[in-house]
């Protein structure tokens, strides 16, 4: 069953608002199964959305569009869909209902503007009524078209709780399965992946994609077949080689990420981690903490931007900064274990570098970075010299960084 | 002159990878006065691809494409363009001869497989051969095609230093100027801000959109007129008046972001900030440190996610904690005092609260969150309740916290 989507608004098409929504619900529909025969982006001109969305319904089998249903005067797509498809604009009683009990939050007036929100093409089923979201279902030459408002929570949920559910009934023959996986990759360039995981002779069936994702490369495996055992061996086969050839290189799966892996293991292994940042500036710790739970194994840490900071908060001697430098393995060494120290951190991590544009000199470029662990082993620093802009070289740090400690907790919990 | 911008990759209609390069060109193209006529993005399919690119061509004046140029397996562009557009694929020698000298990283064996990338539809005029970044021009019915690779980095640079300079030659009839200001609201719902400007009567020619960007609204005004002084003055007039209704809940325009106008307000103040973060983990010391200049207003601070970092790093009082928890007023306040104390800076902030999504309580729901400020002048804590996920409560609170430290300097230094 092949589907588009189309995302509507001129915040999208002048770029000054990233379309995020139709990438999340290519994902979700392509997991369970559709294929995603294109996706587009028009802006609110009513011409355009009629005429995409007629294209659309000619050549797939659902469609659904975001954007364009709010109560603001550029909100144009249902005068688009009513043109387009020929059905006249009608109250819905039911929202209309809701809309005339909404007082303004300031002047507890009346808000009339908000009663454009219960106008619909004829035909228009309301997804959820009762949850003040926009959004609806039209069948027109019996295709099921959905439109979701473009605000990305309202339009998860409503794409979650209203539209598979109903796509999953409406059509049976695309019960194909896929078998997905992604491998997360970290530390092997791609041309380095495609080498090795092109040597593997995996059969015509099993698919193959290579897609950089700075800082990492993402592979995926995809077999589509009818469910049945011998493309459920061949997945299993396939991704057996695929591990053997790329090894430790392949920190993660599917959604896994460095964070969440680094952090897996840091809760198997009953260790906790603290971390004191220079150039990162805080990085490290908020992808830690992104990860619920993370406080059964992450302490915090010390952003220690200013040198003062590297001295009064980690005990890294003055005497050191000076000559050695801020971004030094010395000072990268005596970071780590003054924040494993002072925390009581089973694992102490720390960076310092330079991140740029400015601050580097021939001696120290632009991109010089110090990783230093500490553990009760001992504590140790590696020297990188990474590329790219400010953010480039952070995220590369960060990363570098969680998976240095993921690397250390492979090897010494014997893994 | 209209302008559509195709991307290509299976990645991008499966979801797995967000396309943001679209997003990015159309912004670059926007601004620089083109009308974005539509974006598609389609898989790594022949046959899609080439139907998708002569549409384009029949439709509007000039076409952007990115993605399928490189050399692995999956990249299918070129294929696709010269069987659409009939133009059998030559070597470009310039390229083979580049690509022959590479030497795989690993066996220093030269690398057959990139010899690909040298193939290119004929009347291909490569952008930038000594770059090793795929990419090139074509002229097809009088129009200009160009080719980027769908590498966020080499996109961008490819844009700007090759496709915008060559575009802006092209045709002499786009020179409409367009005037654009983004007002970058914080604090006030979508609702209110258009009900405050919907009251300005700004004229026809002024165009207003409303764009509610997690966790900020953005105004857009736009007048698209030959270069002359009726639309300057209506346009500086039209900023007066929004400036106006929205008052200190515009933090910025343009290209502003909040924490680069904390960081220009401190700056200026001579002042220097440092943090004690809990719930956020990090997030706001990211957010300040990824401005470049940073250091010399930003000192670093404390990631205080487990209780006995408060105390260690911030000094806050171990009863404080049992009497009151962590989340409270008064821990906020300690946290902030705590931080500027040890650090010597002139504004402490602190946050602490309940990112969730457990941890919550009748009492204390997830969202709850306090945020301290400690100054010369003295210390205080406000309480906040925010709804959300984990990340958005996040984002709220980080977002949050650098507001009321520029809303205090704003104060604070008489502007």
């Amino acid at each position: 069953m092949k589907v588009e989507i189309i995302a509507i608004g001129d915040e999208l098409t002048s770029g000054r608002i990233l379309n995020t929504t139709s990438s999340y619900a290519a994902r979700q529909l392509f997991e369970a199964g559709y294929e995603i025969h294109a996706m587009h982006t028009i802006g609110d001109t009513p011409a355009l959305i009629g005429e995409a969305l007629k294209k659309a319904i000619n050549e797939v089998d659902a469609v659904l569009v975001t954007g364009g249903l709010g109560s603001t005067d550029d909100d144009m797509t249902n005068e688009a869909v009513s043109k387009a498809l020929n059905r006249p604009t009608l109250p819905n009683l039911e929202i209309l209902s809701i809309v005339r009990a909404h007082l303004d939050e300031i002047t507890s007036a009346h808000v009339g503007q908000l009663e454009k929100l219960a106008w619909l093409p004829e035909g228009a089923e309301v997804l959820n009524p009762k949850s003040r979201m926009a959004g609806y279902q039209l069948i027109h030459d019996e295709k099921p078209i959905f439109f979701l408002p473009g605000i990305p929570s309202q339009m998860k949920q409503l794409l979650s709780e209203h539209v598979l559910p109903r796509l999953a009934t409406w059509h049976k023959d695309h019960y194909l399965t896929t078998y997905q996986r992604i491998f997360k990759i970290f530390s092997l360039p791609e041309s380095e992946v495609n080498r090795r995981v092109g040597t593997l002779e995996l059969g015509h069936a099993a698919h193959i994609g290579y897609y950089p994702v700075f800082p990492e490369v993402h592979l995926s495996l995809i077999i589509r077949d009818k469910r049945n055992r011998s493309a459920e061996k061949l997945f299993k086969s396939s991704c057996k080689a695929i591990n053997t050839v790329l090894g430790d290189a392949i920190y993660g799966y599917d959604r896994d990420c460095m964070e969440s892996v680094t952090g897996a293991l840091l809760l198997r292994a009953g260790w906790r981690l603290a971390v004191a940042e220079s150039c990162t500036g805080g990085l490290i710790a908020e992808k830690l903490t992104s990860i619920a739970g993370s406080s059964a194994y992450f302490l915090g840490g010390v952003v220690a931007y200013a040198n003062e900071l590297k001295t009064s908060f980690l005990d890294v001697p003055e005497d050191l900064l000076r000559e050695t430098g801020a971004v030094s393995r010395e000072t990268a060494e005596a970071m780590a274990s003054g924040i494993r120290a002072r925390t009581g951190a089973d694992i102490g991590l720390s960076v310092t570098g330079i991140a740029g544009p400015s601050g580097g000199s021939p001696d120290k470029p632009v991109g010089t970075v110090h990783i230093g662990i500490a553990t009760a082993e001992g504590t140790w620093a590696t020297h990188f010299r990474f590329s790219g802009d400010r953010q480039q070289i952070r995220e590369m740090t960060a990363q570098t960084g969680l998976d240095l400690v993921r690397k250390y907790l492979l090897q010494a919990t014997g893994r």
